[in-house]
């Protein structure tokens, strides 16, 4: 429920709650550096960042990866070796940027979300990377590593030429690819979620059902202003002739924009669905209302004109002749019996029954 | 339910539910070929793919179909012979791409979705064909044949000049519109379908009503994915200079424009139905629970309070005068009567009789 | 009901519905020709349609207005003496276009649609006008002569100079202005429908009042399908240099489209209206059924109570001192009196009386 | 009600209903007559318009201001001597146009809409004005006067500067800048209004306020199409080149523009309320359901179960041990006693009480 | 709730709700003056405005500061000495602007609106601020201060270099800047009160929980009718070249504009929150009288047979052979309690238990 709160780009840190069992504020960043060329290699856990400048003074296409924000000595070393603007480390650290591409000077910065879907809170988790492209060098922020590099990092040391020899910008590319792929393993997670609330929606809607379609809008508002603003991005890297993107890079970033298209559009079905359920619960409990008042009805009015009767001859008036009657009492049976009869027809017609 | 948990593009093979008895991992692909021009037509179903490269070279039009995408040997060999561009490849192999038109090196290439509604699940199934335009070469991609080709190979087989002579362009374009016709097929389908499920509304309404109403709303949300991004492909088909259909075909394209926002509006207006349709249901609903409500008042306001009376009577005070009365019993009678009436009355006057 | 599911272009014939009496099928199309200059009228009913074309051939502004479209051999001439493209004349022959605008070849081809409200089925039916200008020569395509021409035909009678000298462009305006006018008229007669319903919303709503609602929304979605193109079509006409009417008509499209704009917004006044109407009609009937459930709860909680306390007293307990009190009869009618003075109370302060 | 009936432009004659009091068919208009240059001030009420045609040609900037448009013999005069385009001429008469700024051959021709709250009908009515602008002469054509411009006569009167000087371009601002803020007053007599509606929807809502709620609807949908067109209009003053307002004018008019959209969005503001009452008022209704239902079952639920208790003691077997008991009743009223504090305590936590 | 019917621009002064204790119609306005350039700083209390005008001429940069509106005196002078325009001075005035920048004579003026939630009242109250930028003078008014400056008057003490030599222009956007990031803290309070909405809403959604909904969407329309605006304006600030700021401080407004994205998309997902708030407290509403339903059902079907059973021998028949058998009670207390069973048994079936 804090995700709302928590908006303010100050205050956010969405990623606090995705792994709650690491201390957040170690002393250092976890620090990892590839630096490669064509034909070599150098991979290493920097215990201070300072380690792997010699490495990219080399000329060699370096990648720098940085786990954690809160180191601030790593961020500002970093500000000062590729003099990044100072903007640009600003909006490193806070971390509920939206997402976009922004030329500092000149170095290009890059902000995307990671998405997680957690099936058990059903909430959608993210943690923002920031790519920033410094001449030879490419170095990432996280809050904390989520793997979803690892595809990319396996192609780097299996030596993949296209890798190895295209530099940073489309190493970049490599990376915002990788994300955007994981989107479609969240949006399969969610549409898998969508199923059991329909599921549930349709066989045995309770209360639990409701918060479910609530909590799901929640989150699909999110997922939306995350996803959204990514298509411009790319857009962006694709027509501004100032990023390094432009031309080089056009038929991957194409491809890179077309699903991105298709996230945003399987997550304005998923708002289409959503917003039907809950209509649809309405009717459900409508439907049930209908189905117990008509239960209550039956009864009450079979029973109640039949409890008049039987109290009017229970009445202790002197001068009462049918009480006197031989046949009175069964009489009154039959009389009741075929009130009811007439009833149930009444109730067949209206279809009630 | 399957549809939109399955919609991360790796994942989807919507098709496959589409001919359940037919096997769907053959050996190879059903390979057909037809080479021709304005006299001459060579028609054959080919075992290996590689069996036709001869009849392209020799300079005829030709037209490779290749039914199911598993036979990744005819795939590679036609992305060998034609150069293909690796992603356009993996774009015809991954069945959940959005529709469009790109060119990939020298090459275009098109998809879009041939749908189909099935009257059993009431839902809508689609396939994906890709169309591939290789210099004079065109080869189109899909699961298994639907049949929906068929008019325009009895179009080429009947020698038609305009068929014969104006080469792949327009062979794309005769597909396309194919698709396109198929849709409006579709179309009517859906209404009548929407038409049955209005009448059951306004005649019946229960709970397999409020079924189909929600299931049409997934499929039309379905529905309306599939077709949007067709609109923006054709009109891209008309203006971008780099394709090969730009002047040629406008006045053809421009046709099928028209068609595809005929199929589009179309699609919005069965939405603006659906969305009707579940305030209608839940108004029925509204509707019959007041008769009932309504029911259960009359007899409950009617008889509660001569129960109350009767209960008077049956009382066993010592020192009650009327029951000794000589004309007590008759008078409540007629007071009860009297009460009765009263209340007819005032029901007639609140207009719920 | 059949209105949308005939949607598909090959298929619906909404003109069918219009005028049941009437044979569509007849042998020969009727055929009227309107030959003119500034001076003289040659006013004919065809037999054949090609008698006209000599007149046509001499020079003269000519109308040839064709009835039903089912005299393929009309058609056929027609295409044939003015070179009509194919795809034109499929076009003509096609009742469900979507209105347009398009110069096809040397000939601009316009589609129109006449609508009309039917008062007994509370439906808009539609007829679907072809106008092709071929030179000096003007033709029309309807199913059958709806008489909404009747003052355009009066105007060139009477030998309005304007009319008479301004050429088939000018004519074509004339016979768009006189459709759009009947426009107005269908609105005034929806909107009348309109009121009747909301008097009956507010009076005494019942289910048909919920099928009036019903149907309302889907002809206004059918209305506001058929009445945006027209928008647009009238826009390319003012704006579209290829067209003949550019320059030359200007301040008679303008004032046509200002038309066709209040036309369209008076449609979305109106789905606007019609969206209301439902929601005002679940809160009428809410409202009822609050009414109702306050009558009976009223009637319950007065009487219940009183009905248990008359019961004790039908007890048969042998030691009940109560009962052989002297005033117990008229305490308890003084006791049963003060609960339902005080009952009374309680509503009036719930405010249910 | 009568108001979207009428909405066809030959019909509409909503000012009707502003004043029903004067009778409307006057033998002549009222026709004021404001010549005018720096120095000097002709103001003059005019028996025929002919009377004033000196002033005008005598090259004052002169202000004809006509109010009623059944006065034919006036219009057609003023027509004639300025030369007035019959198309304009009609668009003055019909009552019903949509707000417009047109070039008609030389003369500037604008329609704007005077609106007013009537507080009693709840209703918003409005009056069509036209201005022409002809060379140094201005004619404004209103139904009847509605003092809006008064203070624009007070300021020719004062001999302001600004006034006397700038021509009839910028008196046409200043009639228009006069409606505007008159739509102020509108908008918070509107905004009391919708006000009031939201104090009675929290403290007591009935079906009056629904019936408010609905007719609020109605209104500002016709609000909003009176007021939407006026941005547009303002727009093309200030972008048309042809336009005499250009340039001269821009200052001004840009602030009347921002007064416009101020307009615009206070509208949309109102129409977003005004959705969440019908909401509100249901769930009101809802509200107030439940909690009648809640009394209900209490009452019922206390007492069903107690007067079955009494009925079994009431019944006649004759052996019936209980009955025979010393304290078998006051037992029973222990029994009772104890099952009602039970039945409350279950209330209690149901938090029904 | 005066929020909306104030809002003609001549009428509405939310401000004067902000801090009631203050008497608003002080003699004269607090008037604040810094006057700097890199090296300097005169910051002076001004009695009476012209005291600074000296300070001005001088050509230090200068930044007035006037605290209330109502010291027309005050106001009249600055627009003598630095020339502002009367439209200028009118809607300093008029305390009900739309957020904008506009450019009058040499002068540029921007409008935008601090806005601050009241815990108390839960609304959004706003105070509107202009700023006027004249040569080397900036000028902002304020109804009354705010302390929202207070961060930007530090840094300009503490002689920041860029604050110190970067003129007006840079001094606008820090005092924007400052406004939007205390649009931030407002939304973070708003999301605050949204969660503890939802808390009640899921918890225990009561009259006041519906009010509060309500509320809130009032006031999100209101913050999202001051917030849009705000976009436009610093993209105004941004491209329009006659405007100061263009060029010289573009990286700071595309920073500040994305600032400004972010608060109107959290704005947006607010409203979408809120939308489905009230339907989601529909559906609670629903779902508990579908339980209080259910109770009443289950006692009255269960009791109500029952109580016409003992009904049955409670009457006085002479004849009721049942009444004299030896086990006639206790096998009609075996059949009552047979019967209950059964309706359990029903009621679990029909899951109600």
């Amino acid at each position: 429920m804090r995700k709302f709160s928590r908006a303010a780009h100050t205050v956010r840190r969405p990623s606090e709650s995705l792994d709650p069992e690491t201390p957040h504020r170690r002393e250092s960043a976890g620090i990892k550096l590839f630096a490669y060329d064509e034909s070599s290699l150098d991979e290493r856990d920097l215990a201070r960042v300072e380690e792997g400048f010699e490495a990219v003074d080399r000329g060699l296409t370096s990648w720098i990866n940085v786990d954690g924000l809160h180191d601030r000595a790593t961020i500002d070393s970093l500000g000062d070796h590729f003099s990044l603007h100072p903007l640009l480390l600003e909006d490193v650290v806070h971390a509920a940027q939206r997402c976009k591409v922004e030329q500092y000077g000149g170095n290009t910065y890059i902000v995307i979300r990671m998405l997680e879907f957690d099936r058990l809170s059903k909430e959608i988790n993210s943690v923002q990377i920031s790519i920033v492209l410094a001449g030879n060098t490419l170095i990432t922020f996280q809050e904390h590593d989520r793997d979803v590099f690892d595809g990319v990092r396996e192609r780097i040391r299996a030596g993949r030429p296209r890798m190895r020899t295209s530099g940073t910008a489309y190493l970049a590319y490599a990376l915002l690819d990788a994300v955007v792929d994981h989107y479609f393993v969240l949006l399969e997670e969610v549409g898998e979620h969508i199923e059991s609330i329909e599921d549930a929606l349709f066989r045995r809607p309770d209360r639990e059902t409701l918060t479910d379609i609530h909590t799901l809008k929640r989150e699909l508002i999110y997922l939306r202003k995350s996803v959204w603003p990514l298509r411009e991005t790319i857009n962006s890297m694709l027509r501004d002739e100032d990023l390094p993107f432009h031309d080089k890079l056009h038929v991957y970033l194409r491809d890179l924009y077309d699903h991105t298209v298709q996230v945003i559009e399987t997550t304005e079905s998923y708002r289409d669905l959503n917003a039907g359920m809950l209509e649809t619960y309405l009717s459900m409990v409508s439907n049930r209302m209908n189905e117990v008042m008509k239960t209550l009805t039956i009864i009450a009015t079979l029973f109640i004109p039949l409890t008049f009767v039987v109290g009017v001859y229970g009445m202790n008036f002197d001068h009462m002749p049918e009480l006197h009657l031989r046949w009175g009492y069964p009489a009154l049976w039959g009389f009741m019996v075929l009130v009811s009869i007439a009833m149930f027809r009444y109730f067949k017609r209206k279809r009630w029954l």
